[in-house]
């Protein structure tokens, strides 16, 4: 990649609106057969944020002509209630994919919420075992948001091959599972978080940044290679990303907004996950 | 670290005796109560590395008061033969931990294969779950190599934490899971591998490099940053590891040899998890 005046802006509205209106049509197709595709979203708690994001989702279904179920539960949820709960939907045949909306309350044990999550209803691969396919490139549905950063990447056809890509974060559901999936398209790959020292250093080798952090504008203009593929995942209050975008743009050779960058692309990954779960049910009854 | 005269031998050879004695009391214990701790060994093909292995891994058993059983398939052996020797062995309450030995002939499915075994009795972590649960930080059995190279790291208390590790190699049962275990014992960690370009510049970066490539005397000394631990997890014929030794030993502030570095450790992890797994079955019964 070299340094242009301006960086290819990695337009995630564009891309999810590709992706959502295939969904659609393999949406309408299992409906002429009788099954709508329905994702089931569980909400505990009554964080305002989370229930922003499952409504968005929601009425993305919708809009692909897929439905939705939102399953609302309350602050003080034990998670054997949760676990009922989840259960429930796995044995639903009327549900096709759970997602359990993330962070749950404390008390709730969320690796125990996720891991009993049927591996066929997973369609944000927050299972272990689904971790564990990512990893070893043969998963059914990879994280959501990971799998949209693959996917912008694959569509402006940014080359990873040898390449180097810097994962900033380390999480289950978004950190680890883009380090694998970067890994698996023959990426080097280096994973950097709270405790790394010298972050800038790493960052500034990278061809590919991928900032998954939580923390608003918190990558720096200054530290990112002339030419690199600068790729935002955080969402931060205030629609501020993990990168400060101005004076990334002005290094970077390819850069996402936020929002319009991996945000609309994590929603389409998730419906056409449904989807596909869907269809994967249907084949087996 | 710094770069003294010598580097630190990381003696594979004296942890593992600890580790074995200790596993010897556990096995010593349970056998008292009437169950002797068995590790089941699958040998397909008549690949002589393999057999050697796979003796000494019997061997090993027997001197740590726990029994070894050796079931021998042959080269044509189908996929579907395979798995039904490994599903008689995952039913049979006499065996408490299966290893497949690696590498099987081609025409067998292996990621199938591994992922057949029990969970509990999973003693070199090679399931997919396994690893999963080996990346999230709870696996009860992370794959040996990998596990060996803790030990090693933990017993010579070189510290991990924020220090910058580079895994060479990304194998599901070695690259793979070493990276996550550094990763968890909070290292920055750059995976590298057959595409990455630029490797001698990432290894001279490292403060601890592991050597996952299974090409003998690969790891030049000239690559390596003064004062960095070395660990080689390589095993070439003739007792040659995946680093050059005498070249890196003199730039290391601390080095694993080969033969008596990663190996013998790796074995004694082996008989440790096979103890643990009988311990985890005679309490379910």
């Amino acid at each position: 990649m070299n340094k242009n005046e301006t960086p290819t802006i990695l337009d995630g509205t564009a891309l999810a609106a590709e992706l959502r209106q295939r969904v659609q049509e393999r949406a309408e197709a299992l409906a002429s057969t009788g099954t709508v595709p329905t994702l089931a979203t569980i909400l505990v708690g009554d964080d305002p944020a989370s229930a922003t994001y499952v409504r968005m989702k929601a009425n993305a279904c919708r809009k692909a002509a897929m439905a939705s179920r939102i399953v609302r539960l309350d602050a003080q949820t034990t998670t054997e209630e949760l676990l009922a709960c989840i259960a429930q939907l796995n044995r639903d045949p009327q549900v096709h994919g759970i997602l359990l909306q993330h962070p749950v309350p404390p008390q709730i044990d969320e690796r125990r919420a996720f891991d009993a999550i049927a591996p066929l209803k997973d369609v944000d691969g927050v299972t272990t075992l689904g971790f564990g396919q990512t990893a070893f490139g043969f998963a059914r549905y990879p994280s959501c948001t990971p799998a949209a950063i693959m996917a912008l990447l694959e569509h402006y056809r940014i080359d990873l091959r040898g390449r180097h890509a810097v994962v900033i974060g380390r999480s289950p559901i978004l950190g680890k599972p883009a380090a694998m999936l970067l890994l698996e398209r023959n990426a080097t790959v280096t994973v950097c978080h709270s405790h790394t020292s010298e972050l800038e250093r790493h960052v500034g080798m990278a061809d590919i940044v991928v900032a998954a952090v939580g923390r608003p504008r918190f990558v720096q203009g200054s530290w990112i290679k002339p030419g690199a593929a600068v790729l935002d995942a955080g969402y931060n209050p205030g629609n501020v990303g993990d990168v400060d975008y101005a004076a990334c743009a002005a290094r970077a050779g390819a850069i996402t907004p936020v929002p319009g960058g991996v945000g609309p692309v994590t929603i389409a990954k998730l419906l056409e996950h449904t989807v596909a779960a869907a269809e994967a049910q249907v084949a087996e009854t």
